[in-house]
Order: C-alpha cells, then sequence, then structure tokens
C-alpha cells in the first residue's frame, strides 16, 4: 500500500508526477540556518517537532545542525524516528493505553525516550510499562499554558504529579511540557508574545513549586515556530519545539513575521497540473482535499500574480485568473503553498526534494499515517 | 511505508488500536441493500464510485450486488481497482499528461477503461496513448451540468467534442458524463431537485444535439448518494455513480433525507481513545485533523448525547460533556463520524470490518494515496 514516488533523481521538476510533495532544498536548508542563527549566542536546546515532517531524513539533518532530538506525537510516529535512525525522542503528548506504553517501553531500549503526563492515573501504568521491559522513561509533566488543551493545572497539581513521577521506579521526572500551540497562529507579534508571557509566568511558578517539594526539574520544554524567540528570552524555557518552520505554510505565512523572530521561507509545495480549462479565467488543477489539507485554509499559487486558488473539491483544485492574466495551458504545472503544512504531509509518501529545478532526493515519509 | 493493520480478527472492538477507521459491516451491508431497494424494478444501471472507498474488497462486493463497475478520479485509484480484481473501471475525470494517459491505456489490456474529456487537445492525445498500446477506451465527453467545475457547455460545443472522439481511431464515444457535485449537499429534497432537473435538462439536450449529428450517445451517467433517485427517474440518465452512500458521514447526514431517497446509516467510524481529562467537562481524544478530515466539518460523537467535538488539532480532538453529562473516563474508547467520509479514508491504510462488537475482517486501503 505504499505508493511508488512520482519522480526519479535527475528529473526536472516539470517532469515530476503530479500531484507531488516538493521540498524546495535550498529554501529548508535556508530555514534550519535561520533557526539557528536567531538562536546564536543562547544558551537553549532545540528539539524539533518531527509530527510536522514524519520523516527521519530530515529529523537526521536537523540533529546534524544542533538539535538534540526530536518530538513527535505518537509512539508509531517515534518508532519511525528511531527506526530511521534517530536516537532522542520525546513524544511531547500523553499516551494512554497498556500496548501503546509497551511499545514505548520497548523503544527506550534503542533510544532515550521522553513522555509526557497529566494525570495521576498514568503515572504507575507508565512505571509499569518501563519496568517490564528494564528501562527508565524520562517523564515531563504536561501543564495547561493557556492552550485549554492537554495539561494539568500550572503550580500545585503540577508538583504533585511530578512528586509521584519521582519516586516511581523505572520513571525519571525529567520536567515540564509547557507547549501554548493556541498562540502560534495569533497574528501579531506583540498578541502572541502576550501568550507567551502568561505560558512563561505559569512555567516558572510551576517549576518553583516543583523545587520547593524538593525535587529537580532539569528541562521546561515548548514553544512553536510562530513564537520560539519570546520562549528563547524568557530565562525559564531549556529547549524548543519548533516544527513547521522547516517548510512554512500559507496560514503561518498570515503572521507578522518581524523581529525578534526571522523569517522563514516556503520550502513545501503541492505540484499540480492544470488538467480542465473549461471557460476563460477558470482553471481546474488535479489537487484537491485529498492532496493538499484545508483546515487553515485553502493553498496559495506560488509566484503566479492573478492566479488565485477559490475552492477545492476531493480531486480537484479550482483557479481563477485575475486582473487579465493569461491562464496556464492544459497541462501546465503549477505549485501550490499548502494552507497546513502538517496534514498535508500526512497525505503523501515521498518527499521530491528538488534543487535549481532538478529532482536531487526522494525523501520517504516513513511516518506517514502513524496515528497510533 | 505501508502501516500494520490496528486489530487482528477475532478481537474484540475494545481491543482496536486507535485511531482505526471503523466499517460496521451490518450498516454497510444494509446500505447496499438500500440502494438497491429504491432502485429495484428501475431499469438503470448502477457505477459505485470507489474514490470513497479506495478499496477493492467493497468494491467486489458492491459488484456482486449488481454493480456494473466502479468509478475513479485518478489513474493510480484505476490501477489499485484493476490490481485488486474489478475488470470495469471508468475514471470519472480528466486526464491530461502523456505518462498518465499512457499508463490508462495499459490498464485496458486487463480490463474495460472510460475516460472523461471536456477538450479538444486530448482527443488525438488519448486516441495515440490508446493506439500505441493497441487498445480501445470508452471516452465520454463530461459537460458542465451547474457544478462549474470540469466539463464543457452542453449542447453543441459538447457534440463536436463527442464528434472528434468518433471518428478518432483508438476510441469509442461511450456517451456524457453529466455529474452535478455541487448539488450533493445542499440541504433540502426540494433544492437538490430543482439542481438535478438543470441537469438532466442539459444531458438531455446535449444527447439530442449528439443524435442530430448521426452519433449514438450510449450511456448518460452521473448522480451522487444526494442525489441519485432523482437522476434514476428522469429518463435521461442510464448509469448512476453514487459512492458515499455505503458510509454516511456527519455532513451528508445534515441533508434531508425524505423519499424518494432512502436514509442510509452511518457505517463509517473513527475509533478514538480519551487520552487526557485535564478539568471537568473537556475530554482530549487521540483523533485530531490527520484522523478525520475536517474540510466539511468536525466529526460527531456516535450515539452519547451530550459529548460535543468542538475543535481538532494536528493529533488531538477536544470534546465537551454538556447537560450534565458524566464524561467518559480516560482509556475510554468513543466512535466518532466522520466530518467527510472520502479524505477521512484516505487518511487510513485499513477498514477494520466490526460486526456485533467483535473484528471479522481487515481490508486494505489499496488506493489510499493514490493521487496521481
Amino acid at each position: 500500500m505504499s505508493r511508488e514516488a512520482p519522480a526519479r533523481i535527475g528529473d526536472r521538476i516539470e517532469d515530476v508526477d503530479t500531484p507531488a510533495l516538493i521540498l524546495d532544498l535550498d529554501a529548508f536548508e535556508g530555514n534550519i540556518k535561520r533557526l539557528n542563527g536567531a538562536l546564536e549566542g543562547r544558551n537553549i536546546r532545540v528539539r524539533t517537532h518531527a509530527k510536522t515532517h514524519k520523516c527521519p531524513e530530515i529529523a537526521l539533518r536537523q540533529i546534524q545542525a544542533g538539535a538534540v532530538g526530536v518530538c513527535c506525537q505518537k509512539v508509531s510516529e517515534a518508532e519511525a524516528m528511531v527506526e530511521g535512525g534517530v536516537n532522542d525522542v520525546l513524544v511531547s503528548n500523553e499516551v494512554v493505553g497498556r500496548q501503546k506504553l509497551a511499545r514505548l517501553a520497548r523503544l527506550a531500549k534503542r533510544a532515550r525516550i521522553g513522555i509526557c503526563i497529566d494525570h495521576a492515573s498514568q503515572v504507575p501504568a507508565l512505571g509499569e510499562a518501563a519496568r517490564a521491559e528494564g528501562v527508565e522513561l524520562d517523564v515531563y509533566v504536561e501543564i495547561d499554558v493557556g492552550a485549554k488543551r492537554c495539561g494539568v493545572a500550572p503550580g500545585q497539581a503540577a508538583a504533585a504529579l511530578a512528586k509521584a513521577i519521582a519516586v516511581m521506579p523505572g520513571l525519571r521526572f525529567a520536567g515540564l511540557q509547557a507547549y501554548q500551540g493556541s498562540a502560534q497562529h495569533v497574528r501579531t507579534n506583540a498578541e502572541r508574545k502576550a501568550k507567551i508571557d502568561f505560558a512563561v509566568e505559569a512555567a516558572r511558578t510551576t517549576r518553583a513549586s516543583i523545587e520547593a517539594a524538593g525535587i529537580s526539574c532539569p528541562i521546561v520544554t515548548g514553544a512553536g515556530s510562530g513564537s520560539f524567540m519570546f520562549e528563547a528570552a524568557s530565562g525559564v524555557y531549556d529547549e524548543l519545539q519548533p516544527g513547521s518552520y522547516i517548510f512554512m505554510d500559507a496560514d503561518y505565512a498570515r503572521n507578522e513575521w518581524a523581529p525578534p523572530l526571522p523569517r522563514f521561507e516556503h520550502s513545501l509545495f503541492v505540484l499540480a497540473t492544470v488538467m480542465s480549462r473549461p471557460v476563460p479565467g477558470r482553471i481546474v488543477v488535479d489537487a484537491g482535499l485529498k492532496a493538499s489539507s484545508v483546515d487553515s485554509g485553502l493553498p496559495t499559487v506560488w509566484q503566479r500574480p492573478g492566479l488565485e486558488f477559490v475552492r477545492a473539491s476531493d480531486e480537484h483544485g479550482v483557479i481563477e485568473a485575475n486582473n487579465g492574466v493569461a491562464p496556464p495551458e492544459l497541462g501546465d504545472k503549477l505549485l501550490l503553498v499548502p494552507g497546513h503544512c502538517d496534514p498535508t504531509v500526512n497525505l503523501y509518501d515521498w518527499y521530491v526534494g528538488v534543487r535549481a529545478g532538478v529532482v536531487e532526493v526522494l525523501w520517504p515519509i516513513t511516518a506517514r499515517g502513524a496515528l497510533g
């Protein structure tokens, strides 16, 4: 059920079968440098988020560029990363269920594995899984720093959980998971910073509560591509978890990108073919909902002023030609910038890595569909 | 990169790993019977749409129940169907590009293959591909019957295209593709019927134009799950293309379902686990955007009154417990009805077919990710 790659190495981009997920290697490598450049001189760890790319080839390049390891959201994603050679993975999420915890513990025989907890009942379950495999797991307490998703309340509740972890054989209390996901796409820097200021205070008081209980709190980890410079400057966060920065997407591009945040470039595209031009001004491409996730908005047409992607159905994208621009011809190929990179990547089996118009690498997306 | 099935045959549904795509076999078989029952006594062909399920096991059961074959939207989907034993496939869509047309023509050595055209330049391209493989292709002219996507204008333009096909060696003019996709989710029967009445008239006049030119127009094909009884009663349509009826989804369920349309049942679910219960009333499950496509709305919680799925992020679904209902416990499993079945199926590698709470079959979704 895995699919063949839509290109061969050495193909020109015009000859890539569509729809295909294109990675502009210059822009991708530039984004890694931009992140490092922005953080230069700061004593802070980077643990890039692999839920964005689901690809060990990319993870290894991020680690080579300085990341301490990766985050994942699912056990099966972590398995794909370890299988691909990554030796330090934090599942920055809760994992519930005996079978999944057993798989996670088995993985800790091959790599350093971290996991989050936000409920006391998970402490003995996780301890049992770790001891059954004879491993130690890094366990982080997830606190809700304003996103209202998972996480215990900051402060005493988190400290109580940290204490339960610290005394449980098989578990190492590793610190706090303090990710403010709902801040990342808030449009202005000022509003984003205000949300992160709240998160920083929540993390600071929680660490203080834990340390007051005589427990060391080694790492406060969190942050995303839209906010990481605020966490980096906080004096509270020790580790950053940006994911989307390597790709950017149309929705992130709608954010204000101003110092201290570097401006990342689009490196991820969906290559599509014009398959119908039924009336003047309406162009239909072969990429719809199943080729570009629309949960955060439609894709945009890359570097073709006047062409607007106006509607997606399952297998079709409808583009309008406005302002008198000449519409592309039947068979022409267009690059689309996905609305949201993470779920779009999850639709594909391969990155087609392109430089100067030529396919240079084909990277398998081995954690595609790794839901469990 | 293909994933292991999340269950074994004989497992109880409670033991299926999550997220998983569950097919309620009784409801699924009931929906096939409901379609047949509604069409009983009518002399009309059914060609079910495989873009919905992407699974030859399901296609073969639809054919066994009377369908003449299946529709697909992509060459790679058609390849997966033929590979799985289906011997009659209509690609109810335009296909552009030499490599794709060559693959389509090769497929015609193993099965009866149809394809749509809406532009004169495609006639010689398709003819060349067919002759190169020594096959004949069924070619349908797609007409725009109101959806404003692909398709030539009804009437003379379509007749001219039919004529060009009819005289092209390697091609057989097979009829009209006349699908009104934008009618399917119009909420009331009356409004949907009005849109189909328009489509019927467009198809009728186009067939008349073609026949006036001395060309036989064997088949008018089209219709979807939301409208097929109107096309069936039209006296113009010869073949129906329903897809979603086997599954239903939350968005289709918002339609009015009244005679002449039968009321289909939900047979497709996403099984999810409660992975966090951070505060009273908020439940987080392990199924988000990557487990249930939200393009047509959020999933709904199945048969758990008071539980409302209120927010999806990449890997999380947030559910609120309202009206004083007791929220599910950590580790409990819930069934979700996807907002839109087609793109949700495309996220999975397996159907877990369940009857009376026990896993009876595991069907691979071999056309998952078949984008090209």
